[in-house]
């Protein structure tokens, strides 16, 4: 069941019922637009996640700004992206079985569509799955380049897929899938640059043997929003897929920068609108937003616009706040904003965005990709 | 986006899609039929609670076996209930906000339905939307006996919110609500008998202080699958609300019961289905089910029909998979089913239950309440 919308369009946000998820609009299209600066003059190309946004709206508002196209996870992701109108998807992430592998064959009808493997077994089945909708899939190869997930390692097992899937009757070799995903949390800088420099020169090497081989890479892509300038410089990078930058999570907000402060680039843009339902006391509050309405794998959510009020734990449909010095603030009924400690997660329990600008609704936005695991 | 089904009636199992929320069907029903059982004879009430399963289907049968209703943690659930066939609806939470109680007022015209408050300026609030829909409804005093969340102070404070609730022309006072939500994980038997007959006489206390005041309790309801045999034998508690034990997570299977040994009077019937779509090793696999598939705020979920294969860590759409000495039995195209840690949660980010029984797929329920969260 896809559910009504909280809100709706010019309603002052306070009338906005709750839990929602909203979109401050002006900071996030600052966040858009300081991503498409960063990339201004670069040779590198930006192919942002939508498993972030899971949202066409936004995604052909990044291709607005320049995008070449958008990322998914999964094939119904994919599906989504299209049937909203964007025309270049990669599914950066292996798809394994017939049923997923024929919708993407049937999408790369009406759409230019690539995947990845890590697996010689799985060649076939893509070029079969090519063969059934008399089409051709861009596959690229993943690499391990020090996240130690899915891929193979770079070098020469890298360039024995990479010609399986040449030599496939229905597939063309698309390039290297080579994202650093442990890296993107490491707090320190240099610690994160570091672990950077070492995927780079992994994917150098690969990319110079694939070339050795007569293999040449279209695509060269990874890096996210914790260390997009460091693939954007590599000069091997050609496409950079970060996709938090939209939002800011908090977990984000707990990098560090250069000079040791806090990772600033981009500003916390999405937040869960909850209701205060109970306040006992005077140092304690309950608000009606609990695990299905924000995820907790990185921690509890911040609470934004006050000073000293913390969310200290979570159950089903409850966050408990503890008020600090601030509960005279705090009355049952007010409704305050949180920003989510990951916000993909987040996101993914939503059906609508609520879009915020000026203290008013101005759009609402279905999240079609919600669900959209298969 | 409500997603399409992963299955189709009579599909064997191996041919559903993952990542699915499989239901073993005859442990599902054995689990009904448990706690039907254990209730057998007794004077209290099964109103379990439908936050786990979010889905009327589920509760009807749950009804059939001898329930009396179900309870609800938001109005969009009652609604889904309600509108599934349903009632008689306790929302066993507070619901503050203009919107959701015009709702809730609504929803009274067409069945049974009550809700709960902890303060007393919400009191109005209920009584106008009632005025507003020209109905009346019952409204339960939350107690805190224990948990530490929300509800007011056993005895007086609970007395004096009683009165007001029975002198409010549109309501009716409808008892307590005594839900003690901290016991229901605390892993030794002792502790937990400890934390509910300490609940048990809070409540006892507030009952007779309430009869005292010419003030009966129709409902005084509580109690989870951890705890439901203390307060069924209370002499105190006339409804209990259990709702994990239809699916038995990960989490509950730690608690102990009496001699020392796992909890046990129930059986995992819930699983996410996900196939194995990386094995970079014959160490490491990774599954197509994450952080969008599974909850992981109890912990990891837990592999079943596999001796020795750990999940390690989870990403927005990977889960890691220590495979131990196990690795020459899994391959990439294998699925594998795994017991959520936490079921609530996990059911949320599904649309639809797949029945399994030998093997095949019998039924496939909407679980209509996903994302009800207002």
């Amino acid at each position: 069941m896809t559910t009504t919308p909280p809100a709706e369009i010019g309603m002052p946000l306070e009338e906005v019922d709750t839990p929602a998820l909203l979109v401050d609009l002006d900071a996030f299209e600052r966040n858009l637009d300081r991503m498409a600066t960063a990339l201004e003059g670069s040779p590198v190309r930006l192919r942002p996640h939508s498993k972030t946004h899971k949202c066409a709206v936004i995604g052909r508002m990044q291709i607005a700004r320049g995008a070449v196209g958008v990322c998914c996870q999964k094939v119904g992701e994919a599906e989504a992206m299209v049937d909203g109108g964007i025309d270049d998807v990669l599914v950066s992430n292996e798809v394994v079985g017939a049923r997923k592998l024929d919708r993407l064959a049937a999408l790369s009808r009406r759409a230019r569509v690539a995947v990845c493997v890590d697996d010689p077994g799985q060649v076939a089945a893509i070029d079969a799955a090519a063969a059934r909708f008399d089409t051709t899939l861009s596959v690229l190869v993943e690499i391990n380049n020090g996240a130690g997930r899915c891929g193979v390692e770079p070098g020469r097992p890298a360039v024995d897929l990479a010609r399986r899937i040449a030599d496939a009757p229905r597939l063309r070799f698309g390039g290297l899938q080579a994202y650093q995903g442990r890296a993107q949390h490491i707090r320190d800088h240099a610690e994160r640059r570091a672990a950077i420099d070492h995927a780079v020169a992994l994917t150098r090497d690969t990319v110079e043997q694939l070339a050795a081989a007569g293999l040449e890479c279209e695509i060269v892509g990874g890096a996210g929003t914790g260390t997009f300038r460091f693939e954007a410089a590599s000069g091997v990078f050609n496409e950079l897929q970060a996709g938090s930058y939209v939002f800011m999570d908090a977990d984000y907000g707990r990098n560090l920068d250069a000079g040791g402060g806090p990772f600033s680039e981009f500003e916390h843009s999405l937040f869960v609108y909850a209701t205060v339902m109970s306040k006992p006391d005077s140092g304690r509050a309950y608000l009606d937003a609990g695990l299905k309405a924000f995820s907790v794998d990185q921690g509890m959510p911040l609470v934004a616009d006050f000073d000293g009020i913390t969310v200290t734990r979570a159950s089903d449909e409850h966050a408990n706040l503890d008020l600090g010095g601030a509960g005279a603030n705090i009355a049952v009924g007010d409704k305050i904003r949180l920003v989510p400690g990951h916000c993909d997660p987040t996101v993914n329990l939503y059906d609508w965005y609520v879009g915020i600008r000026n203290g008013r609704v101005e759009s609402l936005w279905p999240i079609a990709a919600r669900g959209a695991a298969r």
